[in-house]
C-alpha cells in the first residue's frame, strides 16, 4: 500500500531485541535522509484464527456470564492470546516500514449489547491515520451490557469501521481464492466471482452464471469458531457492499490479493483475477 | 492482594501455548468447582524499564516531531516496546489467577498538550474494575495537540488516576527500599523514611531527623530516561499525597513492598518496615 516505495530502502520500525542479537537495530541516520513514504491511509483488521478462538470457546466468553469464574478466567485468556496475535502482526508491518500501531477493541472502550455493537469512539482511529499511522484492530473479548461480556469478531469491527470511514473498498484476506459454493476442499467446489447485494440484504450469485446458485450454496462453520465463521463474513461483507463499498475476499500472498489491495480491480473486474466481489446492485439502476 | 486464597488453588489465566509444550493448559474443571476469589479493587500501572527508554531517547519521541520519519518510526518502535511488556506483566499476573486485562493508554485515547494530560476516559478503567479485573495500564507514546507526540509516563498516568479513582494508598515499587538523599548506590546515602508535602506542593523530610535535609537531597536521572527518573516521581508522589491519599515507595518482591500492598503501613508506621511514605500535611491540623 506504500506507493513509490520502490527507489528507497524500507527502514524498519521494530526495534525490539531480537533473539541472538546482543545490540538493538535501529540506524537512525537512515530516517534523518528519508523523505516520508506517501502511503495511502488504511486500517488492518485481523481476527484470531488459533490465537482466541479455543480460550473463547472453551469458557463460553461468547455466551457472556462474567460473573461465572471459568467466564472470566477465559476473557482474560482470550484477550492474552488476541493480544499476542495482534503484536506480531504490528511488529511484522513495522519490519517492512509500515507505521502500524496496535488498537485493541476493548481497550478503545468498545462494548456490545445483547452481542451488537454499541459503542465505539471511532474517532480514535481517524486521529491515529490522520496522524500518519495504520491502526492495526483484532476480534477481542469485550464487555457487553445484557450478558455481561461477548466475543466482538473482527468481521463486525470492519462493517462499524467502513460505515464511518467510508472507504473506497474494503479487502477480505483469507486462505482460499474466494468464497465458494461448498467447501473449498471439496472436488467440485465453483469460485464464486461476484456476489451481488440487494436493498433488503439478500444477495445473489451473478458470476458464474449457474441455475438455482443460491440454494446451491452450503456454508458450514467449524465447531471451534465463536464468531460464526464464512456465515458471519459473507453477511458483514454484504452490509458493507450495501453502503456502496466493493468487498473482495481474496486469497493472501497471491498476486490477485495484491492486485485487490491497490484498487487494480475496481469497475470492471478483470478476467484473469481470481478472487469473490462483493457489490451493491442498485435496482433502479440495474433496470434502466 | 487476593484474600483468602490460602486454602485455593490458584487457577491460571493464561491459556497461551507454552514453549515445549504441545497441548495448551486450561483445566475448566477447576473454575467449575471455585467460588470467585474476593480480590479487592486495585490497578496496576507499569513503566517502560529497559522496553521503551532506548526506543523513546533514541528517536526523540518524547520531544515531538511526528511529521519526521525518524520520530514516526521511533513512536511505532516504542508503542512495540511498551505493548511487549505489558503483554509480559499480563501474562505473569493472570498465571498467578489476577484477572489482569491490559489497557494501553494510546489505544484507551489518552492524550496531551504541551505534554500535559488533556484527554483520557479514565471511565473505562472504572468498567474494567466494576467487571471484576485488574487494569493494567503503561508509559506509552501519545498523541500531543501542540507538539503532536510525546511519552506519557507511568507516574503521571497513576496520578491521574488517583485523582479519579480515589484509592485508599498508592504504592509505588521499585528496586532500592525507597528513596534516598543522594542516590542509594552511595556509602553513605540514607534512606528517608517520611516525607511531608505541604499545601504548596513543596516537600520536605520528617523522618530520619536531619537539619537542612532538604537542601542535602540529591537528585540524579539516567540519561536515557525520557520521563524524568525519580525527580518525576517524587513529584507525582506529592501531588497524589496533596489528595489526601497516601503514597508507599517500595523495595519489589520484599516483606516491606507485600506489607504496603495489604495496607499494613496505614496510620502508625512500623519500625520495622522500609520503605518511604509521602503523605500531606495539613497546616491547620499540625498546627493544634
Amino acid at each position: 500500500m506504500i506507493t513509490g516505495s520502490g527507489s528507497q530502502k524500507v527502514v524498519g520500525m521494530d526495534w525490539s531485541k531480537r533473539p541472538g542479537k546482543p545490540e538493538i537495530s535501529c540506524d537512525a541516520a537512515n530516517f534523518e535522509n528519508q523523505t516520508l513514504l506517501d502511503s495511502s491511509s488504511f486500517v488492518v483488521v485481523h481476527g484470531a484464527g488459533s490465537f482466541g478462538h479455543f480460550q473463547a470457546s472453551k469458557s463460553g466468553v461468547h455466551k457472556g456470564g462474567l460473573h461465572k469464574p471459568l467466564v472470566r478466567a477465559g476473557f482474560v485468556a482470550t484477550r492474552i492470546s488476541v493480544t499476542t496475535l495482534n503484536l506480531e502482526i504490528v511488529r511484522v508491518l513495522a519490519r517492512e516500514g509500515i507505521p502500524s500501531v496496535g488498537m485493541s477493541p476493548f481497550s478503545c472502550g468498545w462494548s456490545t449489547s445483547d452481542r451488537k455493537m454499541t459503542s465505539a469512539d471511532l474517532s480514535l482511529v481517524t486521529k491515529a491515520i490522520d496522524s500518519g499511522f495504520v491502526p492495526v484492530l483484532h476480534g477481542d473479548a469485550v464487555l457487553d451490557e445484557l450478558q455481561e461480556c461477548t466475543i466482538l469478531s473482527g468481521d463486525v469491527i470492519i462493517r462499524h469501521l467502513a460505515a464511518y470511514l467510508k472507504p473506497e473498498y474494503v479487502v477480505f484476506l483469507t486462505d482460499v481464492l474466494g468464497v465458494y459454493d461448498r467447501p473449498p476442499s471439496e472436488p467440485d467446489a465453483v469460485l464464486l466471482r461476484e456476489i451481488a447485494v440487494n436493498e433488503d440484504g439478500s444477495w445473489s450469485v451473478v458470476k458464474p452464471a449457474l441455475q438455482n446458485m443460491n440454494k446451491q450454496v452450503e456454508i458450514t462453520v467449524a465447531a471451534h469458531d465463536t464468531t460464526g465463521g464464512m456465515v458471519t463474513k459473507i453477511s458483514e461483507a454484504a452490509m458493507i457492499a450495501k453502503l456502496g463499498i466493493d468487498v473482495y475476499i481474496v486469497k493472501a500472498a497471491t498476486s490477485h490479493s495484491l492486485r485487490a489491495l491497490c484498487g487494480e480491480v475496481r469497475g470492471t473486474i478483470p478476467d484473469d483475477w481470481l478472487g469473490t466481489i462483493i457489490r451493491f446492485v442498485d435496482k433502479e439502476i440495474a433496470s434502466t
